[in-house]
């Protein structure tokens, strides 16, 4: 399939990066001031070595992008609130077109998930996101095939980075700041870490649970968040006294989309170490299904979204 | 879809309960000595209490079930080793027929794969077996979407039984033919356990693995394998002392398929307990995904079984 990859970031450059390796070409690849475009294919080694080298991918405007032949855009731009701009623009653009879209950004899915599901209903085109929960975990594709309707919750850890702090807490007794300044020099946490450690990341990930699982739409406004940076010091002590600890839990029901620091056992199946993601998964018929990797990273979430660009291609 | 399915034990049993629920159709349901057929869709109800009053699912002959009208065959008779008869001549029967094939019978995708995949390559009817490995975790989807050639390798606890054998013998500090007769009364271990305590069962399903994954095709007779029955009676007790366990682990990696018993973290991620099942997935750019679950039972395997019938629909 011929790839139009909008965004250059980690998760851009790695699925420009990977691409041929899965049997697909990039036919574009935009940052937000530039863009490479050839639809025969672009020599994405050159236009990543641009990008280091001179902060532009190629010679292109980024606009030029979707005007280029492709079958599908990756909507790889950084994920904005509200209206989800410019991301949704890209995906209208790409399905009033009748190309298939691949999201990695979980605006358009979390804020607009009506107008999303209006714009593909018109299209020839296809809309998948996997990238957009748990990274690498195959959480989406599952709820596909074994049917939403047969899913009643899905609940889990979904933010590597508040759950690197937690469990560094834990494991070494340190506090919140100075093991979040430690994770912001490794690389785990960003320089501006609000989202991750509020809880709005990982209850995006919910409410596009909640929009999959659900009967109604779900947007951020409607889900009940408490992040991780109020947790009173000695929480984690005494959750440790008593063989548990905390963690960041997102959770989707019938009864809506919460996020906040939760008890769990220390050595049970959600205590994931580290970055680790874990999502949970009640089925009617089939118990409880975990699934866990790591649910962050350029490769990481490249790799989910050129798997939805594999199902596009069955 | 108008199902067919072949085989009235558990799984069978319960894919023609749920079939309805997940928008399918049974056109037709055989044990080994008769079968309900109606091209319009037999009453499921009244086939299977026909089952338990009478021994029989209806009036027709077993035979009569592949002659019915029908889109996929639901192929969940026994598991039978070497030609793998009589499961693989229905999916004979089926796919020159043109027909789809779910398989939850493990013998022709681990006992003759290559035949298999020669007979879909002549047909317009798919092959797809997920519920053959580790019951309702979506193990081979997983492995299909993510591509077989970026996984290098597959390690887990893929067999319910022993498992449940093993984790009461290191929690109770109980005797394996304790256990063994415990988990029978519980209907967890059959009369006959032996494919399950020796570990062909694992390796069955560690052998289909290999085949999804490889270059070359496995059968049991390439699988290295060893069960549970002589594990010493200090073993457990040894690794407890050094915070491990034992479990009965199976690897399809490019070395070659093994299973067998295996010292692991007694607190760690393939330390799961009772009759759940693991996979790990080594993965070339999104480290290892863990997948836990429900590995075997009536309406968990079908869930899987459905599952892949709804991919057939996409």
């Amino acid at each position: 399939m011929k790839l139009a990859v909008l965004g250059a970031g980690a998760v851009g450059r790695s699925v420009a990066d990977l691409a041929g390796e899965y049997g697909h070409e990039v036919t574009a690849l935009a940052d937000s001031t530039s863009a490479a475009v050839d639809s025969e294919g672009i020599d994405v080694a050159a236009a990543l070595a641009e990008k280091d080298e001179a902060g532009r991918v190629g010679s292109a405007a980024p606009e030029d992008a979707l005007d280029t032949e492709y079958d599908a855009l990756v909507e790889a731009t950084p994920t904005t609130l509200g209206d989800a701009e410019p991301g949704f623009g890209h995906v209208r653009a790409a399905l009033e077109a009748d190309h298939h879209v691949v999201l990695a950004n979980k605006g358009p899915v979390a804020e607009r998930y009506a107008d999303l599901r209006e714009l593909e209903r018109d299209s020839e085109g296809r809309v998948r996101f996997e990238a957009t929960v748990g990274g690498a975990i195959p959480v989406l594709s599952t709820v596909e095939s074994y049917g939403p309707d047969t899913i009643s919750a899905a609940r889990g850890v979904l933010n590597g980075t508040a759950n690197f702090v937690l469990s560094r807490m834990a494991a070494e007794g340190l506090g919140y700041e100075h093991v979040l300044a430690e994770a912001q020099d490794l690389g785990v946490a960003e320089a501006d870490p609000s989202f991750d450690v509020n809880g709005t990341d990982a209850a995006l990930k919910c409410v596009i649970l909640a929009n999959v699982l659900g009967d109604r739409e779900y947007s951020l406004d409607d889900a009940e968040v408490e992040g991780i940076a109020e947790l009173p010091g000695n929480a984690l002590e005494l959750a440790g006294e008593d063989g548990r600890t905390v963690r960041l839990i997102g959770e989707a029901t019938p009864e809506g989309v919460r996020v906040g620091p939760r008890l769990v056992p220390e050595n049970g199946t959600l205590a994931v170490s580290g970055t680790r993601n874990i999502v949970q998964l009640e089925t009617d018929h089939a118990g409880r299904l975990n699934l866990s990797g790591r649910g962050a990273g350029g490769p990481e979430t490249a790799t989910a979204v050129l798997a939805d660009v594999n199902r596009l291609g069955d």
